[in-house]
């Protein structure tokens, strides 16, 4: 049985302790943080606290906690030698302070307060200092039924910024399309269906053979139209600057 | 029962074609296409025809063709007074000919030859020149157990372009993360489920609300970061102006 102590509260901390709490090997021993009343309502399910100094062994402390804070707190907590791993897509696993054996445990997923998920579909992007720790990184892993992927911190910065291309930027494109079709009291759900399919589609094949419509096919005449009807500078812009990077793709001119 | 003749062999054409055979509300009658052999292997469920002369009686005739045949070929077609529909989501419901009663039946969906669809979820944007054709299109799509909804010309215009940004635009920001982390050696596996969970999100919060990451939260010493971790120009300028709108769009600077 895995021990975790968890430190933080936030969105990645309460998903996390959920799916370790739902895990046969793994438990939470601890739950740290320093406003208490975050945690206290888990107060009956797991051990609460909010005073570093009584922190408990554990096979791994997960700091779950903004990146700014990683180096500071990890200075701070009251032991050495052991294995205290950080979830964070961009912080270094040396700004870990180096009493400590290191480790990043990184969920590439967006969490919500309120959204359920299944964390088993959590991909892990996982790093170590001391290898004999990586076994152990895998385990725990398995523990939650999550695929885990060693990778270098090179590679899960790069994760990270891809993360903001699919995620934040492709929200901004839903975003936009809100506006557009708002303008014209045009009800949002009629999109939805195709929004889902979308990023159903590049689950089973290649972004790339996945591309269709009017730049893919260089179809200027319906590219001119949708300039012609697109209102905003803003979002001109975009839609040219996207179209032309479908066409530099597709090669098309 | 409604009765279809269904016009075009496309990836449309052929969903529809499954989707009205599912039905107990509605049959093909017959399925034409100006070559055979693309509807040839459906000759034993239907009647396959590519002669326009052979054409039968029936509640409604679907041009499932490209935009720009829509106009002649609805001339072609060797009978007046009866209800016949396009399926674009640009061409004018008067590029139909005047002969005919004219309606258009848009479903808002990527449509892809081997993709399993639930034709159930796609919603379907209709609009008629006469009104008493009307009633007669919220049943077919009932038929076909879709949500239909009635728009004018200018919001089906409007759903098309904001489809392109949904749907082409945000398949090509998948597309470029995949260089991206193509060339860092990381398995593109590993943004799959983020990619999925982006596009869930806003079915059910709106994308204003489901807006994350560095633009949103105005943190630029991560948009420092990534801009020097993207190696394309192309690429860079595309994360610059996707995280200017995010910043406008709530309200940083």
């Amino acid at each position: 049985m895995i021990s975790v102590v968890l430190l933080g509260a936030g969105n990645v901390a309460t998903h996390l302790y959920k799916a370790i709490k739902k895990s046969n090997y793994a438990i939470v021993k601890q739950w740290y943080n320093r406003s208490y009343s975050a945690i206290s309502s888990y107060a009956n399910e797991t051990e609460t606290i909010d005073n570093l100094n009584n922190i408990k062994d554990a096979d791994i402390y997960i700091m779950a906690i903004s990146d700014d804070y990683i180096s500071n707190f990890s200075k701070a907590l009251p032991f050495e030698n052991r294995l205290v791993a950080h979830t964070s897509g961009s912080v270094s696993i040396h700004d870990i302070d180096k009493k400590h054996q290191r480790a990043v445990f990184y969920p590439v997923q967006t969490f919500s307060k309120d959204a359920e998920l299944n964390f088993s579909d959590v991909p892990i992007c996982i790093e170590v200092t001391e290898k004999k720790n990586l076994q152990f990184m895998k385990d725990l892993c398995s523990a939650l039924g999550c695929t885990s992927y060693r990778i270098t911190t090179e590679q899960r910065q790069t994760l990270h910024l891809s993360a903001v291309f699919v995620n934040n930027f492709t929200n901004q494109l839903y975003r936009i399309a809100h506006e557009i079709s708002d303008a014209k009291s045009i009800n949002f759900d009629i999109l939805k269906p195709l929004i889902l399919e979308t990023a159903k589609k590049v689950q089973d094949i290649s972004p790339y053979m996945a591309q269709t419509g009017p730049a893919k096919r260089n179809d200027n005449k319906t590219i001119k139209r949708h300039l012609k009807q697109i209102e905003s500078e803003d979002h001109k812009t975009i839609y040219e600057l996207l179209t032309a990077s479908i066409k530099k793709t597709h090669g098309q001119r």
